[in-house]
């Protein structure tokens, strides 16, 4: 964790955009597998770690703002768990890490939620994206669960994107190592996969990296030969020579900053010609759309450009045609490209998602879509200086999609169908990268990974030679 | 999973043991990380898997007995749904692999519920373990969450006991590729610790061979110099010359049994004489414990006779003296010794923990104990041929609880608490291995782990040469 100092200035923040009130963050609790004390490694809820730091379960903390008081509660463990734990700080001692001054039991707790209800105070509470927090607020606060998906804090919410939306120099060095240790769980993909290896084992290999450099994973690891299916976690697969491989994958440190990358490479030494021309396409509306980042361009714009940029050279290939404005225009690319162009990232992956996508993707005035393509578009909203996302253009054929739009002919105009069949069983290119938005453009997070399709296959002939 | 007609016959059993009723299962859900969507990796409850052999979040079943109906519950997936996951098979297919003939809705579910509700039928479900699943009880027969912790089935939780404690050959053959996989694991941490090496380094080395091997952990990596902390799942620590390292971890395989296992072994190529010797007394207590195993013997008497062996082996060291069998009847071996000898293991690696210890390893004339060192003893009852334990003990250095028993002079006729102090920074060994009991004895699972000190310094030599 960072200086106590760090914590205390977000608070003050906080209160300060929130205004009055109670602001009850939860901690999140040991996450149970297959028995109640067979865990999942913890992972503590990202706004606790963005304004308190501590990452164990068993911790909530109240900013009361009327009266300027900050609590962190929780209980203290016996001896008895000692034995199995070793010996532990303090509640107090952890909340001085955090820079709070005053600590309590999770009982005293209840109390204070009660008699902040019955003085008819505010309690501020971020919607719970855990089940374990959707029954604390139950118990805690007497609501039923419909009351608690309803009654969470927009205020709350605004005011912490309004500080997390913008990493600082510190968060900025902790993406740049959790990015690094990403760099090396690709390289080490590029440079294991081989004919005949199953994607398990290379998944095996990825995920050691992470685990080894002290960090976890900060999503679970796509790595795939059916790159076309967008969230892949099945590693069953054994590669075969004129595969392509696609990687999805990203380390979390330890302080809880995530990177996030794809590459795509072939199993053998060079990707085969139909795959290069795909392939150079979607790097190429990855230079277009790093290109346009700058502070006011709205990411929906850059999106668009990426997608402009796609249809265009599908059209050289004879897979699409028309006017490339009007294909977009008419959703036509997602034919090819699905989902968005990218995120914000930060303690978390999709950043603050568990905020909802509304509040940090786009603004008051910008709602976003419900169309097929644009609703998974995350970010739509004008880049400031400081933002941290990723940019991950793709092209993926689905054979499902293919089937279900011509059984219409959807966007026929625009959908060279019959070209297509011979793609049915292509598979899904994605090169993904994250940066940070500075004041004058955008900046690479972590150290390159070999992108262009000549520096993949270098690397890939090294390997197989 | 396996053909069909297992699960149907386990069913079949099981209504037969129930009686009568509905028998409701709940599927896991996916378990969120830091958002609602990012996932760590799923795993099916295991009463869920034993009788459908599902693997797949979004699923229930009821088992209605009085109608000698068998439903599998879930919800088709959507087109959107299937750009992000592939293609996947129907409810209907997936319940034809587990032998089930009728499929609906996750709405129908409870219609079906509210009805058997209405109808006064009694509804047997298992105690939740998962959050999840207590807010699905509370949707779905309307109870609160005392109801629903208090309202599970005894004879539900004892028809599945009086099953799933016998491991048929089909799991014998799983657990032994599980226990397979998890020998590999532990070669690979006995081969690569060396000095100066994080302890992260080698989970991450340990880890991959799991994933690699296309399963996942079945509990979390205990790795430490630290072994005197029981659940230590900090890896932080550089490895030093004269530390000793204690690995306790395990495969999980696709059907989902697990492997558990534990050695401890020194940094350098050999253990120092102290080391030694208190590491060949764990394992002649391991060795006793085993040469035990046969059926009918309570599991409790095997455990006692281990403490017993461990202090007569303290007593000639020096650190215990008197008695020894009334040093084991005092407790005072739990300085030492403050846990079980082992538990069941299955389709979890504390096999069933879910239906609750009582259950599984004690009987309704034998009451589990509550006496510091036995009231971790999760199987106490006499075994049976098909019983899949582990059996480890171990001797573990605790400052604090010398601090806290000393204090009182607690057990000061069997401990020499003077020769204890020049052992306060010793650390912690244990020794573990999985058995099938047999119609005669018992039979190690896996493929065998150099255990002998010798065994153990050789393999360590070669390592550091």
């Amino acid at each position: 964790m960072f200086n106590a100092s760090v914590y205390t200035a977000r608070r003050d923040t906080l209160k300060k955009d929130v205004g009055s009130g109670l602001v009850l963050f939860l901690g999140n609790e040991e996450s149970s597998i297959n028995f109640k004390a067979n865990w999942y490694h913890f992972r503590q809820d990202s706004s606790f770690l963005y304004f308190f730091g501590l990452s164990l379960p068993g911790l909530a903390a109240i900013v009361d703002i009327d009266h300027d008081r900050t609590t962190v509660f929780g209980d203290e463990l016996s001896i008895d768990d000692i034995v199995w734990t070793g010996p532990q700080p303090t509640i107090a001692e952890l909340a001085n890490r955090s820079g709070v001054q005053h600590t309590d039991s999770l009982k005293a707790l209840v109390s204070v939620l009660n008699k902040a209800l019955q003085s008819g105070s505010t309690i501020h509470y971020l919607p719970p994206y855990r089940p374990e927090n959707s029954l604390k607020l139950q118990h805690w606060l007497g609501f039923d669960q419909e009351q608690i998906q309803r009654g969470h804090s927009v205020e709350l919410i605004k005011a912490i994107v309004a500080q997390r939306s913008y990493k600082s120099a510190l968060e900025i060095e902790e993406i740049n190592k959790a990015v690094d240790i990403t760099a090396d769980m690709h390289l080490t993909a590029m440079k294991l996969v081989s004919e005949g290896k199953k994607e398990m084992e290379i998944v095996g290999a990825v995920q050691e990296v992470a685990v080894g450099a002290g960090g976890q994973l900060s999503y679970p690891v796509i790595l795939t030969r059916n790159g076309q299916i967008l969230h892949n976690h099945y590693h069953g697969n054994t590669l075969r020579s004129g595969d392509m491989v696609l990687v999805d994958c990203g380390a979390e440190v330890a302080t809880g900053y995530a990177g996030d990358m794809t590459r795509t490479f072939p199993v053998d030494s060079q990707f085969t010609e139909r795959q290069k021309t795909l392939y150079e396409l979607v790097v190429k509306a990855h230079t277009t759309a790093v290109d346009t980042l700058q502070p006011d361009i709205p990411f929906k714009e850059v999106h668009l450009t990426a997608c402009k940029t796609l249809v265009e050279g599908l059209k050289e290939i004879g897979l699409m045609k028309g006017d490339a404005q009007e294909a977009v225009n008419a959703g036509a690319h997602t034919m090819f490209f699905q989902c968005g162009l990218g995120h914000m990232m930060g303690l978390d992956v999709h950043d603050m998602e568990d905020l909802g996508e509304q509040y940090v993707g786009y603004t008051d005035t910008m709602i976003k879509s419900v169309e097929f393509g644009l609703k998974s578009l995350r970010l739509g909203k004008a880049l400031e200086p400081g933002f941290v996302i990723t940019v991950e253009p793709g092209i993926y054929i689905i054979p499902e999609l293919i089937d279900l739009w011509k059984a219409t002919n959807k966007n026929a105009q625009f959908i060279n169908y019959q070209a297509l069949e011979s793609y049915r069983d292509f598979g899904g290119i994605r090169v993904e990268e994250d940066f940070v938005i500075t004041e004058t453009g955008a900046q690479l997070l972590g150290k390159p990974v070999a992108k262009t399709a000549a520096a993949v296959e270098s690397i890939r002939t090294e390997a197989t030679a």
